[in-house]
């Protein structure tokens, strides 16, 4: 058994190697580029965590790890076209840096070298790993156009949030450990329970990543605190708020959202803290990691198998950077 | 044995199934609009027709075909927001009509469904398949970059015109045919002859193209004659002016690239025919045909069954529309 920082370091290590040919470096450079900005690669060592809960991991496990994280890669790409996004990581997106057109192309060929790995699966379970793959390649697709139809939006409710929120982000989380799982030999059943493992800590993930961009430490952090609500962006507190919220306080928040006074993050965040978000979203984040971990305990396997993803959990979710 | 136009029909019906899940009609209703504008589909019917050169056309033919009009269909959605194209075949692009963002998504999503149909293949050849698939989509996104690359230089050479155009357009016919061939059984020599026909047959057609646009019969070819000139494109015509024109009509060409006189077409076009151009293209694509034609020679089936493919070329390179 390995731990989560052990296999990070052996992946990190594995996915070095280039994943186009040579030539067309106007193509290929741009892709690149942003695989070697890098990145925290949790979704990849999540496959090698979900086959190594149920058996040896195998080499085709790692084809399947470097196949998500190159999945991961072309949908930021896509993602910051479509968001206008000028950084990641404190660096140039690639339309930034080297115009829209060859970003779009870049992550396109980036999603056809995730299908390169992809069939060197040489395991019986191949249809079925592909089938997983597209049904989550497509789930992530549609999350990212319902965030999109959101923000046309007044108002979004909680249940719309959680759902759009589950298929961008949760989903591929789910499905990495499902795809190790499945390649380990996993019945049905522990599939499942892994799978919807990864779907809770997956939100969970996301309420303390809202949570921590209102309510955290800038120095641990290391971004701007506020940056949610400088841009209006709709999280779960700001949905919560505006679901609990008195009417003058609702009154006041979607003001707040036409306008950018100075002290406009003091004045969003005292409005959280009258409605009490800030204990509400820690106890859902808390609600769902309860759930992950039930969902951990009901996979049968012995228990000692199941610590490296328990100790990962704990940590997504209780970090505060 | 099926005439193109048969089994046309037959892949037409065969295509009008939905190709994606119901629900998110922001993105699906978007996909679903470009595929109901209709299209040529030589490409698919040329999966089966490649198929049938061999044998009788198997099942997996079909998903293929459908693999390969919904990956022609993602290229085109994502190359009109590259070319800020508002239309195609007369109607609105999909950027157009939903924006940039749903455009960029609706492709992805067509990407994802080409897989869908590529995993339901049976036949032992499974991963040859995606390998094939895979390759050929990576120099159509490489041929799609070099097209860019070249809107930047002054000058472009044949032999590079002849290489961008093979990738962006050729590979993708070859291809067709050859994944046909390999699902009726063609031994190794037998593919490489059809691939290679495939080739030769799609940069003759797009010299045809090419030439249709300049000296077409505006009645017949049913667009406007002159487009390539008025929107400076580097074809096969004009990279052969600039490489045969005398001084004087050099720097006329130069001139005519950088401004728009309204007879810009007539003056471009006296040119051509003085450098004799015009002649050349007619030349060159009759060369291509002919190697085409001798690669069909080279596969070793009775001449019968290669007739449908014959047909094909001979059509799609003497078309005057």
């Amino acid at each position: 058994m390995h731990s989560f920082d052990e296999l990070l370091l052996a992946f990190s290590e594995h996915f070095k190697q280039s994943h186009f040919p040579a030539g067309t470096p106007t193509l290929y450079g741009p892709a690149n580029y942003f695989l070697e900005m890098g990145g925290k690669r949790i979704r990849p060592v999540c496959v090698l965590m979900g086959n190594e809960l149920f058996d040896t991991i195998l080499p085709d496990s790692w084809m399947v790890a470097t196949a998500i994280e190159l999945f991961h890669n072309f949908t930021l790409i896509h993602d910051d076209i479509m968001d206008k996004a000028p950084l990641r990581r404190g660096m140039e997106t690639v339309h930034t840096r080297y115009g829209e057109p060859t970003a779009l192309l870049s992550g396109d060929v980036m999603l056809v070298a995730a299908y390169d790995y992809l069939n060197k699966v040489k395991a019986p379970s191949f249809h079925r790993i592909i089938r997983i793959f597209n049904q989550t390649a497509r789930q992530v697709c549609e999350g990212q156009q319902l965030d999109m139809d959101f923000e046309k939006l007044d108002r979004v409710s909680l249940e719309d949030y959680l759902q759009m929120i589950t298929l961008k982000t949760s989903v591929l989380l789910a499905a990495s450990l499902q795809l190790g799982a499945v390649l380990g030999g996993a019945g049905e059943g522990n599939q499942q329970h892994i799978y919807t493992f990864g779907k809770h800590l997956g939100i969970s993930f996301q309420i303390q990543d809202d949570y921590l961009d209102a309510f955290g430490d800038p120095v641990r952090f290391g971004k701007q605190v506020g940056g949610d609500i400088l841009s209006n962006k709709k999280t779960f507190l700001l949905i919560r708020a505006l679901e609990t919220a008195d009417a003058g306080q609702q009154q006041q928040l979607r003001e707040l959202l036409k306008s950018d006074p100075p002290d406009k993050v003091e004045q969003v965040l005292e409005i959280y803290r009258a409605c009490g978000v800030h204990e509400w979203a820690l106890d859902l984040k808390t609600q769902y990691l309860q759930s992950a971990l039930q969902n951990l305990d009901d996979i049968a396997v012995v228990s000692k198998r199941k610590a490296p993803l328990e100790a990962l959990a704990r940590f997504l979710v209780q970090r505060d950077y």
